[in-house]
Protein backbone atom coordinates (compact mmCIF):
# COMPACT_ATOMS: atom_id res chain seq x y z
CA UNK A 1 0.00 0.00 0.00
CA UNK A 2 2.74 2.35 0.54
CA UNK A 3 4.15 1.77 -2.67
CA UNK A 4 3.26 5.25 -3.92
CA UNK A 5 5.60 6.71 -1.69
CA UNK A 6 9.90 5.91 -1.85
CA UNK A 7 11.42 3.55 0.18
CA UNK A 8 13.52 6.56 1.57
CA UNK A 9 10.27 8.40 2.83
CA UNK A 10 9.24 5.25 4.32
CA UNK A 11 11.96 4.33 6.03
CA UNK A 12 11.98 8.58 7.77
CA UNK A 13 8.20 6.96 8.64
CA UNK A 14 9.67 4.19 10.24
CA UNK A 15 12.02 6.28 12.27
CA UNK A 16 9.71 8.77 13.44
CA UNK A 17 7.05 6.70 14.43
CA UNK A 18 8.42 3.11 15.95
CA UNK A 19 9.62 4.46 18.85
CA UNK A 20 6.06 6.01 19.40
CA UNK A 21 4.35 3.02 19.12
CA UNK A 22 5.93 0.30 20.33
CA UNK A 23 4.16 0.67 24.04
CA UNK A 24 6.18 -2.35 25.55
CA UNK A 25 4.93 -3.34 28.78
CA UNK A 26 6.40 -2.38 31.94
CA UNK A 27 6.38 -6.04 33.89
CA UNK A 28 8.00 -9.08 31.77
CA UNK A 29 5.17 -11.92 31.41
CA UNK A 30 6.33 -15.08 29.60
CA UNK A 31 3.73 -16.18 27.09
CA UNK A 32 1.95 -19.12 27.85
CA UNK A 33 1.77 -20.14 24.28
CA UNK A 34 2.92 -18.86 21.36
CA UNK A 35 2.63 -19.36 17.44
CA UNK A 36 3.63 -17.10 14.64
CA UNK A 37 2.18 -17.09 11.09
CA UNK A 38 1.60 -14.85 8.24
CA UNK A 39 -1.37 -14.17 6.26
CA UNK A 40 -1.48 -12.57 2.79
CA UNK A 41 -4.03 -10.14 1.26
CA UNK A 42 -4.62 -9.88 -2.45
CA UNK A 43 -7.19 -7.02 -2.82
CA UNK A 44 -9.64 -6.99 -5.52
CA UNK A 45 -8.71 -4.17 -8.05
CA UNK A 46 -11.49 -4.84 -10.63
CA UNK A 47 -9.20 -7.63 -12.51
CA UNK A 48 -8.22 -9.82 -10.50
CA UNK A 49 -11.26 -11.57 -10.03
CA UNK A 50 -9.60 -15.32 -9.81
CA UNK A 51 -7.10 -13.97 -7.35
CA UNK A 52 -8.69 -11.63 -4.92
CA UNK A 53 -9.04 -12.62 -1.35
CA UNK A 54 -10.60 -9.53 -0.48
CA UNK A 55 -12.55 -6.43 -1.32
CA UNK A 56 -13.27 -2.71 -0.86
CA UNK A 57 -17.04 -2.84 0.28
CA UNK A 58 -17.33 0.60 1.62
CA UNK A 59 -15.40 3.77 0.45
CA UNK A 60 -16.20 7.45 1.40
CA UNK A 61 -18.14 10.01 -0.27
CA UNK A 62 -16.48 10.27 -4.26
CA UNK A 63 -14.28 7.30 -4.45
CA UNK A 64 -14.98 3.74 -5.58
CA UNK A 65 -14.93 0.03 -4.94
CA UNK A 66 -12.10 -1.05 -7.37
CA UNK A 67 -9.22 1.63 -6.17
CA UNK A 68 -8.58 2.72 -2.75
CA UNK A 69 -9.48 5.94 -1.78
CA UNK A 70 -7.31 8.70 -2.02
CA UNK A 71 -6.41 10.37 0.97
CA UNK A 72 -4.35 7.70 2.94
CA UNK A 73 -7.75 5.27 1.86
CA UNK A 74 -9.13 6.79 4.97
CA UNK A 75 -12.78 5.68 4.92
CA UNK A 76 -12.04 2.01 3.00
CA UNK A 77 -13.44 -0.99 4.46
CA UNK A 78 -12.36 -3.89 3.18
CA UNK A 79 -13.70 -7.90 3.87
CA UNK A 80 -10.94 -10.55 3.25
CA UNK A 81 -10.70 -14.69 3.87
CA UNK A 82 -7.03 -15.04 3.78
CA UNK A 83 -5.03 -17.57 3.81
CA UNK A 84 -2.53 -18.33 6.55
CA UNK A 85 0.40 -20.16 6.04
CA UNK A 86 3.36 -21.21 8.39
CA UNK A 87 6.09 -19.49 6.60
CA UNK A 88 6.59 -16.36 4.72
CA UNK A 89 5.05 -18.22 0.98
CA UNK A 90 2.01 -17.41 -0.25
CA UNK A 91 2.18 -20.71 -2.13
CA UNK A 92 2.90 -22.40 0.89
CA UNK A 93 0.24 -25.23 2.17
CA UNK A 94 -2.55 -22.98 4.44
CA UNK A 95 -3.26 -23.94 7.65
CA UNK A 96 -6.33 -21.76 7.93
CA UNK A 97 -7.82 -18.73 6.84
CA UNK A 98 -8.06 -15.40 8.52
CA UNK A 99 -11.47 -13.87 8.42
CA UNK A 100 -13.18 -10.34 9.05
CA UNK A 101 -12.43 -6.39 8.06
CA UNK A 102 -9.99 -3.69 7.76
CA UNK A 103 -10.68 -0.12 7.82
CA UNK A 104 -8.79 2.69 6.66
CA UNK A 105 -9.45 5.30 9.37
CA UNK A 106 -7.13 8.17 9.32
CA UNK A 107 -6.55 11.29 6.82
CA UNK A 108 -2.71 12.22 7.47
CA UNK A 109 -1.20 8.65 7.41
CA UNK A 110 -1.92 5.11 6.66
CA UNK A 111 -3.50 3.40 10.03
CA UNK A 112 -6.01 0.76 10.04
CA UNK A 113 -8.92 -0.15 12.91
CA UNK A 114 -8.93 -4.66 12.50
CA UNK A 115 -11.29 -7.15 13.32
CA UNK A 116 -10.67 -10.42 12.08
CA UNK A 117 -10.67 -14.06 13.14
CA UNK A 118 -7.83 -16.91 12.36
CA UNK A 119 -9.62 -19.92 11.80
CA UNK A 120 -6.86 -22.63 12.28
CA UNK A 121 -7.58 -26.22 10.48
CA UNK A 122 -4.17 -28.42 10.54
CA UNK A 123 -2.76 -31.12 12.20
CA UNK A 124 -0.80 -28.72 14.54
CA UNK A 125 -3.83 -26.68 15.70
CA UNK A 126 -7.98 -26.77 15.36
CA UNK A 127 -9.78 -23.66 16.94
CA UNK A 128 -10.13 -19.81 16.18
CA UNK A 129 -8.42 -16.88 17.78
CA UNK A 130 -10.17 -13.56 17.49
CA UNK A 131 -8.06 -10.10 17.05
CA UNK A 132 -9.30 -6.47 17.48
CA UNK A 133 -7.25 -3.00 17.83
CA UNK A 134 -5.41 -0.31 15.87
CA UNK A 135 -3.23 -1.22 13.49
CA UNK A 136 -0.34 1.88 12.95
CA UNK A 137 0.83 0.41 9.38
CA UNK A 138 3.63 2.47 9.09
CA UNK A 139 5.20 1.28 12.39
CA UNK A 140 7.28 -1.76 12.46
CA UNK A 141 6.36 -3.62 14.93
CA UNK A 142 2.55 -2.86 16.74
CA UNK A 143 0.37 -4.78 19.59
CA UNK A 144 -3.18 -5.81 18.77
CA UNK A 145 -5.28 -7.71 21.37
CA UNK A 146 -6.73 -10.84 21.38
CA UNK A 147 -9.95 -11.17 22.48
CA UNK A 148 -10.88 -15.01 22.30
CA UNK A 149 -10.11 -18.29 21.29
CA UNK A 150 -12.31 -21.69 20.91
CA UNK A 151 -10.93 -25.24 19.84
CA UNK A 152 -7.18 -25.55 20.77
CA UNK A 153 -7.39 -21.78 21.82
CA UNK A 154 -10.55 -22.13 24.51
CA UNK A 155 -11.26 -19.09 26.26
CA UNK A 156 -7.48 -17.80 25.68
CA UNK A 157 -6.27 -14.59 26.10
CA UNK A 158 -3.21 -12.25 24.70
CA UNK A 159 -1.22 -10.13 22.32
CA UNK A 160 -0.21 -10.40 19.00
CA UNK A 161 2.90 -8.35 17.66
CA UNK A 162 1.96 -7.50 13.87
CA UNK A 163 4.74 -6.47 11.15
CA UNK A 164 3.96 -5.97 7.50
CA UNK A 165 6.29 -8.61 5.70
CA UNK A 166 5.53 -7.56 2.15
CA UNK A 167 3.52 -4.98 0.59
CA UNK A 168 3.67 -5.03 -3.39
CA UNK A 169 1.52 -2.14 -5.09
CA UNK A 170 -1.60 -1.39 -4.24
CA UNK A 171 -3.10 -4.86 -4.44
CA UNK A 172 -0.47 -7.35 -1.72
CA UNK A 173 0.59 -7.25 1.33
CA UNK A 174 1.52 -10.26 3.85
CA UNK A 175 1.41 -9.43 7.70
CA UNK A 176 3.67 -11.57 10.22
CA UNK A 177 1.89 -12.35 13.34
CA UNK A 178 3.79 -13.49 16.54
CA UNK A 179 0.77 -14.35 18.27
CA UNK A 180 1.74 -14.86 22.17
CA UNK A 181 -1.02 -15.84 24.78
CA UNK A 182 -1.03 -14.97 28.69
CA UNK A 183 -4.05 -16.70 29.30
CA UNK A 184 -3.96 -20.21 28.45
CA UNK A 185 -6.43 -22.91 29.49
CA UNK B 1 -29.90 -17.80 2.76
CA UNK B 2 -28.83 -21.61 1.73
CA UNK B 3 -32.12 -21.82 0.18
CA UNK B 4 -30.85 -21.79 -2.92
CA UNK B 5 -29.51 -25.44 -2.38
CA UNK B 6 -31.46 -28.35 -2.68
CA UNK B 7 -31.78 -29.68 1.18
CA UNK B 8 -29.43 -33.09 -0.39
CA UNK B 9 -26.89 -30.95 -1.09
CA UNK B 10 -26.72 -29.05 2.79
CA UNK B 11 -26.62 -32.35 4.03
CA UNK B 12 -23.53 -33.12 2.25
CA UNK B 13 -22.06 -29.94 3.15
CA UNK B 14 -22.73 -30.41 6.95
CA UNK B 15 -21.09 -34.21 6.93
CA UNK B 16 -18.27 -32.55 4.82
CA UNK B 17 -17.22 -30.06 7.30
CA UNK B 18 -19.11 -30.44 10.30
CA UNK B 19 -16.25 -32.49 11.81
CA UNK B 20 -13.90 -29.88 10.39
CA UNK B 21 -15.13 -27.33 12.40
CA UNK B 22 -16.50 -28.89 15.54
CA UNK B 23 -12.97 -27.85 17.60
CA UNK B 24 -14.02 -29.30 20.85
CA UNK B 25 -11.29 -28.26 23.54
CA UNK B 26 -9.43 -31.03 24.74
CA UNK B 27 -9.91 -30.49 28.50
CA UNK B 28 -13.81 -30.35 29.82
CA UNK B 29 -14.76 -27.51 31.48
CA UNK B 30 -18.26 -26.70 33.17
CA UNK B 31 -19.90 -23.36 32.07
CA UNK B 32 -20.53 -21.14 35.45
CA UNK B 33 -23.33 -19.74 33.84
CA UNK B 34 -25.39 -20.97 30.51
CA UNK B 35 -28.06 -19.49 28.95
CA UNK B 36 -29.89 -20.17 25.23
CA UNK B 37 -31.65 -17.55 23.22
CA UNK B 38 -33.01 -17.33 20.40
CA UNK B 39 -32.38 -14.41 17.44
CA UNK B 40 -34.24 -13.59 14.49
CA UNK B 41 -33.00 -11.73 11.34
CA UNK B 42 -35.37 -9.96 8.54
CA UNK B 43 -33.21 -8.94 6.02
CA UNK B 44 -34.25 -5.50 3.90
CA UNK B 45 -35.00 -6.40 0.40
CA UNK B 46 -36.40 -3.52 -1.16
CA UNK B 47 -40.19 -4.31 -0.23
CA UNK B 48 -40.56 -5.22 3.48
CA UNK B 49 -40.05 -2.04 5.10
CA UNK B 50 -42.17 -2.83 7.80
CA UNK B 51 -40.92 -5.75 9.09
CA UNK B 52 -36.73 -5.48 8.43
CA UNK B 53 -34.93 -5.88 11.39
CA UNK B 54 -31.41 -5.76 9.00
CA UNK B 55 -29.85 -4.16 6.05
CA UNK B 56 -27.63 -4.69 3.61
CA UNK B 57 -25.32 -1.33 4.14
CA UNK B 58 -22.46 -2.00 1.77
CA UNK B 59 -21.49 -4.90 -1.12
CA UNK B 60 -18.56 -5.47 -3.36
CA UNK B 61 -18.37 -3.86 -6.77
CA UNK B 62 -21.80 -4.06 -9.15
CA UNK B 63 -23.75 -5.40 -6.01
CA UNK B 64 -26.65 -3.56 -4.91
CA UNK B 65 -28.21 -3.19 -1.14
CA UNK B 66 -31.60 -4.82 -1.63
CA UNK B 67 -30.51 -8.02 -3.10
CA UNK B 68 -27.13 -10.22 -1.32
CA UNK B 69 -24.27 -10.59 -3.41
CA UNK B 70 -23.98 -13.02 -5.84
CA UNK B 71 -20.48 -15.35 -4.99
CA UNK B 72 -21.59 -16.39 -1.77
CA UNK B 73 -22.92 -12.86 -0.39
CA UNK B 74 -19.04 -11.93 -0.74
CA UNK B 75 -18.17 -8.84 0.53
CA UNK B 76 -22.18 -7.94 1.80
CA UNK B 77 -21.76 -6.18 5.57
CA UNK B 78 -25.51 -6.47 7.07
CA UNK B 79 -26.41 -3.76 10.36
CA UNK B 80 -28.91 -5.56 12.64
CA UNK B 81 -31.22 -4.49 15.44
CA UNK B 82 -32.87 -8.41 15.57
CA UNK B 83 -35.56 -9.06 18.75
CA UNK B 84 -34.07 -11.93 21.00
CA UNK B 85 -36.80 -14.53 22.24
CA UNK B 86 -35.95 -17.71 24.54
CA UNK B 87 -37.80 -20.13 22.48
CA UNK B 88 -37.74 -20.62 18.65
CA UNK B 89 -41.08 -18.48 17.89
CA UNK B 90 -40.48 -15.29 16.31
CA UNK B 91 -43.23 -13.31 17.92
CA UNK B 92 -42.75 -14.66 21.12
CA UNK B 93 -42.09 -11.91 23.51
CA UNK B 94 -38.60 -10.31 23.02
CA UNK B 95 -36.46 -10.53 25.95
CA UNK B 96 -34.04 -8.10 24.25
CA UNK B 97 -31.83 -7.18 21.39
CA UNK B 98 -29.33 -8.46 19.19
CA UNK B 99 -27.55 -5.49 18.16
CA UNK B 100 -24.21 -5.22 15.56
CA UNK B 101 -23.14 -6.58 12.25
CA UNK B 102 -22.14 -9.18 10.18
CA UNK B 103 -20.07 -9.84 6.93
CA UNK B 104 -20.42 -12.48 4.29
CA UNK B 105 -16.31 -12.94 3.92
CA UNK B 106 -15.88 -15.89 1.69
CA UNK B 107 -16.06 -16.01 -2.32
CA UNK B 108 -16.47 -20.46 -2.14
CA UNK B 109 -18.79 -20.90 0.65
CA UNK B 110 -21.10 -19.25 3.19
CA UNK B 111 -19.06 -17.85 5.75
CA UNK B 112 -19.26 -14.77 7.71
CA UNK B 113 -17.84 -13.00 10.69
CA UNK B 114 -19.59 -11.19 13.63
CA UNK B 115 -19.22 -8.44 15.73
CA UNK B 116 -22.91 -7.92 18.09
CA UNK B 117 -23.95 -7.54 21.37
CA UNK B 118 -26.86 -8.99 23.09
CA UNK B 119 -28.45 -6.33 24.91
CA UNK B 120 -30.75 -7.94 27.73
CA UNK B 121 -33.86 -6.42 29.54
CA UNK B 122 -36.41 -8.88 30.85
CA UNK B 123 -37.06 -9.99 34.67
CA UNK B 124 -34.78 -12.34 34.52
CA UNK B 125 -31.30 -10.40 32.76
CA UNK B 126 -30.42 -7.31 32.51
CA UNK B 127 -27.25 -6.81 30.80
CA UNK B 128 -25.01 -6.91 27.78
CA UNK B 129 -23.04 -9.91 26.21
CA UNK B 130 -20.72 -8.86 23.51
CA UNK B 131 -19.69 -11.72 20.69
CA UNK B 132 -16.86 -11.40 18.16
CA UNK B 133 -15.82 -14.20 15.63
CA UNK B 134 -15.87 -16.28 12.62
CA UNK B 135 -19.37 -18.40 11.96
CA UNK B 136 -18.84 -21.15 9.19
CA UNK B 137 -22.50 -21.12 8.21
CA UNK B 138 -22.44 -24.26 6.76
CA UNK B 139 -21.50 -25.75 9.49
CA UNK B 140 -23.92 -27.31 12.15
CA UNK B 141 -22.54 -26.42 15.59
CA UNK B 142 -20.01 -23.43 15.85
CA UNK B 143 -18.12 -21.50 18.59
CA UNK B 144 -17.65 -18.27 18.88
CA UNK B 145 -16.24 -15.99 21.41
CA UNK B 146 -18.00 -14.29 24.06
CA UNK B 147 -15.31 -11.67 24.40
CA UNK B 148 -17.48 -8.77 27.45
CA UNK B 149 -20.24 -8.27 29.08
CA UNK B 150 -21.78 -5.50 31.62
CA UNK B 151 -24.56 -5.67 34.19
CA UNK B 152 -25.55 -9.17 35.16
CA UNK B 153 -23.44 -10.21 32.78
CA UNK B 154 -20.43 -8.22 34.33
CA UNK B 155 -16.62 -8.98 33.57
CA UNK B 156 -17.73 -12.33 32.04
CA UNK B 157 -16.02 -14.32 29.58
CA UNK B 158 -17.24 -17.49 27.86
CA UNK B 159 -17.95 -19.54 24.07
CA UNK B 160 -21.34 -18.97 22.66
CA UNK B 161 -22.15 -21.80 20.40
CA UNK B 162 -24.38 -21.24 17.38
CA UNK B 163 -26.47 -23.19 14.98
CA UNK B 164 -28.78 -22.11 12.27
CA UNK B 165 -32.39 -23.08 13.42
CA UNK B 166 -34.04 -21.79 10.24
CA UNK B 167 -33.71 -20.38 7.27
CA UNK B 168 -36.47 -19.25 5.04
CA UNK B 169 -35.03 -18.17 1.52
CA UNK B 170 -32.64 -14.63 1.31
CA UNK B 171 -34.79 -13.02 4.27
CA UNK B 172 -35.37 -14.83 7.47
CA UNK B 173 -32.96 -16.95 9.50
CA UNK B 174 -32.81 -17.49 12.85
CA UNK B 175 -29.83 -18.73 15.15
CA UNK B 176 -30.50 -20.83 18.47
CA UNK B 177 -26.68 -19.27 20.81
CA UNK B 178 -26.35 -21.38 23.65
CA UNK B 179 -24.30 -18.89 25.44
CA UNK B 180 -21.22 -20.51 27.80
CA UNK B 181 -19.88 -18.74 30.78
CA UNK B 182 -17.01 -19.85 31.84
CA UNK B 183 -15.04 -16.63 33.70
CA UNK B 184 -18.03 -15.44 35.64
CA UNK B 185 -17.71 -12.33 38.81
CA UNK C 1 -27.15 13.97 16.35
CA UNK C 2 -30.55 14.35 18.56
CA UNK C 3 -30.47 17.64 17.41
CA UNK C 4 -33.71 17.33 15.55
CA UNK C 5 -35.73 16.43 18.77
CA UNK C 6 -36.62 19.32 20.93
CA UNK C 7 -34.99 19.32 24.30
CA UNK C 8 -38.55 17.98 25.97
CA UNK C 9 -38.75 15.04 24.08
CA UNK C 10 -35.12 14.52 24.86
CA UNK C 11 -35.83 14.69 28.41
CA UNK C 12 -38.63 12.48 27.87
CA UNK C 13 -36.84 9.90 26.04
CA UNK C 14 -34.45 9.82 29.18
CA UNK C 15 -36.76 9.06 31.72
CA UNK C 16 -38.06 6.49 29.52
CA UNK C 17 -35.00 4.91 29.20
CA UNK C 18 -32.33 5.35 31.34
CA UNK C 19 -33.77 3.23 34.00
CA UNK C 20 -33.70 0.37 31.60
CA UNK C 21 -30.55 0.42 31.12
CA UNK C 22 -28.55 0.91 34.18
CA UNK C 23 -27.79 -2.51 34.04
CA UNK C 24 -25.51 -2.24 37.21
CA UNK C 25 -23.65 -5.46 38.61
CA UNK C 26 -24.98 -6.87 41.82
CA UNK C 27 -21.85 -7.05 43.83
CA UNK C 28 -19.82 -3.87 44.08
CA UNK C 29 -16.03 -4.13 42.68
CA UNK C 30 -13.33 -1.48 42.75
CA UNK C 31 -11.47 -1.13 39.56
CA UNK C 32 -7.75 -1.65 39.79
CA UNK C 33 -7.09 1.17 37.56
CA UNK C 34 -9.51 4.14 36.46
CA UNK C 35 -9.37 7.03 33.63
CA UNK C 36 -11.78 9.25 32.30
CA UNK C 37 -10.51 10.83 28.83
CA UNK C 38 -12.95 12.53 26.22
CA UNK C 39 -13.34 12.46 22.60
CA UNK C 40 -14.62 14.79 19.74
CA UNK C 41 -16.23 13.52 16.41
CA UNK C 42 -16.26 16.00 13.54
CA UNK C 43 -18.43 14.06 10.86
CA UNK C 44 -17.81 14.58 7.48
CA UNK C 45 -20.78 17.04 5.33
CA UNK C 46 -19.61 17.70 2.14
CA UNK C 47 -18.59 20.98 3.28
CA UNK C 48 -16.46 20.18 6.72
CA UNK C 49 -13.35 18.16 4.63
CA UNK C 50 -10.21 20.14 6.41
CA UNK C 51 -12.01 19.66 9.69
CA UNK C 52 -13.57 15.93 10.19
CA UNK C 53 -12.18 13.64 11.64
CA UNK C 54 -14.87 11.01 10.69
CA UNK C 55 -16.74 9.94 7.82
CA UNK C 56 -20.09 8.09 6.64
CA UNK C 57 -18.83 5.04 4.30
CA UNK C 58 -21.55 3.09 4.15
CA UNK C 59 -25.48 3.49 4.22
CA UNK C 60 -28.78 1.71 3.54
CA UNK C 61 -30.68 2.21 -0.05
CA UNK C 62 -31.38 5.05 -1.21
CA UNK C 63 -29.33 7.56 1.21
CA UNK C 64 -25.95 9.44 0.85
CA UNK C 65 -22.81 9.59 2.32
CA UNK C 66 -22.25 12.69 3.26
CA UNK C 67 -26.12 13.30 5.43
CA UNK C 68 -26.83 10.65 7.94
CA UNK C 69 -29.56 8.53 6.98
CA UNK C 70 -33.08 9.26 7.43
CA UNK C 71 -34.50 6.03 9.96
CA UNK C 72 -32.36 7.27 12.95
CA UNK C 73 -29.05 6.65 10.73
CA UNK C 74 -30.21 3.30 10.56
CA UNK C 75 -27.90 1.17 8.41
CA UNK C 76 -24.92 4.12 8.75
CA UNK C 77 -21.70 3.08 9.31
CA UNK C 78 -19.02 5.86 10.26
CA UNK C 79 -15.07 5.28 10.24
CA UNK C 80 -13.12 7.65 12.86
CA UNK C 81 -10.16 9.08 13.72
CA UNK C 82 -10.89 11.43 16.66
CA UNK C 83 -8.67 13.13 18.98
CA UNK C 84 -8.89 12.29 22.76
CA UNK C 85 -8.51 15.11 25.44
CA UNK C 86 -8.01 15.44 29.39
CA UNK C 87 -10.69 17.42 29.69
CA UNK C 88 -14.26 18.40 27.38
CA UNK C 89 -12.23 21.06 25.25
CA UNK C 90 -11.41 20.04 21.81
CA UNK C 91 -8.85 22.26 21.22
CA UNK C 92 -6.97 20.99 24.15
CA UNK C 93 -4.09 19.15 23.08
CA UNK C 94 -4.73 15.75 22.23
CA UNK C 95 -3.24 12.66 24.51
CA UNK C 96 -4.11 10.43 21.50
CA UNK C 97 -7.04 8.99 18.98
CA UNK C 98 -9.76 7.19 18.90
CA UNK C 99 -9.86 5.05 15.61
CA UNK C 100 -12.42 2.45 14.47
CA UNK C 101 -15.61 2.57 13.34
CA UNK C 102 -19.75 3.28 15.08
CA UNK C 103 -22.81 1.50 13.29
CA UNK C 104 -26.22 2.97 13.52
CA UNK C 105 -28.13 0.09 13.81
CA UNK C 106 -31.95 0.52 15.11
CA UNK C 107 -35.13 2.05 13.14
CA UNK C 108 -36.73 3.18 16.06
CA UNK C 109 -34.14 5.10 18.31
CA UNK C 110 -31.00 6.10 17.97
CA UNK C 111 -28.68 3.34 19.14
CA UNK C 112 -25.13 2.84 17.81
CA UNK C 113 -23.04 -0.02 17.70
CA UNK C 114 -19.24 0.40 18.91
CA UNK C 115 -15.73 -1.31 17.70
CA UNK C 116 -12.38 1.26 18.29
CA UNK C 117 -9.28 1.59 20.11
CA UNK C 118 -7.58 4.59 22.03
CA UNK C 119 -4.17 4.63 21.12
CA UNK C 120 -3.16 6.77 24.13
CA UNK C 121 0.79 8.73 23.30
CA UNK C 122 1.70 10.70 26.14
CA UNK C 123 3.78 11.32 29.02
CA UNK C 124 1.15 9.63 31.54
CA UNK C 125 0.55 6.63 29.00
CA UNK C 126 1.51 4.94 26.43
CA UNK C 127 -0.80 2.01 24.95
CA UNK C 128 -3.69 1.09 23.43
CA UNK C 129 -7.29 0.33 24.82
CA UNK C 130 -10.00 -1.62 22.34
CA UNK C 131 -13.78 -1.06 23.50
CA UNK C 132 -16.50 -3.46 21.65
CA UNK C 133 -19.97 -2.87 22.52
CA UNK C 134 -24.00 -1.45 22.01
CA UNK C 135 -24.25 2.31 22.87
CA UNK C 136 -28.56 3.16 23.27
CA UNK C 137 -27.27 6.75 22.68
CA UNK C 138 -30.47 8.26 24.52
CA UNK C 139 -29.68 6.98 27.95
CA UNK C 140 -27.33 9.48 29.99
CA UNK C 141 -24.57 6.84 31.08
CA UNK C 142 -24.33 3.66 29.17
CA UNK C 143 -21.60 0.65 29.91
CA UNK C 144 -19.55 -0.97 27.30
CA UNK C 145 -16.86 -3.56 27.34
CA UNK C 146 -13.42 -3.12 27.30
CA UNK C 147 -11.81 -6.14 25.68
CA UNK C 148 -8.30 -6.11 25.67
CA UNK C 149 -4.99 -3.34 25.90
CA UNK C 150 -1.26 -3.26 25.28
CA UNK C 151 1.56 -1.35 26.41
CA UNK C 152 0.60 0.35 29.80
CA UNK C 153 -2.89 -1.56 29.49
CA UNK C 154 -0.98 -4.91 29.01
CA UNK C 155 -4.03 -7.73 29.19
CA UNK C 156 -5.78 -5.47 30.52
CA UNK C 157 -9.67 -5.84 30.50
CA UNK C 158 -12.54 -3.46 32.21
CA UNK C 159 -16.04 -1.88 31.52
CA UNK C 160 -16.25 2.00 30.08
CA UNK C 161 -19.25 4.29 30.84
CA UNK C 162 -19.61 6.51 27.94
CA UNK C 163 -22.14 9.92 28.23
CA UNK C 164 -22.55 12.20 25.76
CA UNK C 165 -20.87 15.46 26.89
CA UNK C 166 -22.74 17.34 23.40
CA UNK C 167 -23.86 17.22 20.62
CA UNK C 168 -24.29 20.26 17.96
CA UNK C 169 -26.29 19.56 15.18
CA UNK C 170 -25.56 16.74 13.07
CA UNK C 171 -21.80 17.22 12.97
CA UNK C 172 -20.24 17.52 16.24
CA UNK C 173 -20.50 15.40 19.38
CA UNK C 174 -18.01 14.68 22.01
CA UNK C 175 -18.23 11.36 24.89
CA UNK C 176 -17.06 11.34 27.91
CA UNK C 177 -15.48 8.05 28.75
CA UNK C 178 -15.08 6.71 32.18
CA UNK C 179 -12.88 3.44 31.51
CA UNK C 180 -12.68 1.23 34.43
CA UNK C 181 -10.33 -1.70 34.91
CA UNK C 182 -11.27 -4.64 36.93
CA UNK C 183 -8.45 -6.74 35.55
CA UNK C 184 -5.10 -5.44 35.51
CA UNK C 185 -1.79 -7.11 35.31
Amino acid sequence: MEARYSIAFYFLMLLALSSAFAFPSKKQYKPCKQLVLYFHDIIYNGKNAGNATSAIVAAPDGANLTILAGQFHFGNIAVFDDPITLDNNLHSKPVGRAQGLYIYDTKNTFTSWLGFTFVLNSTDHQGTITFSGADPIMVKARDISIVGGTGDFFMHRGIATIMTDAFEGEVYFRLRVDIKFYECW
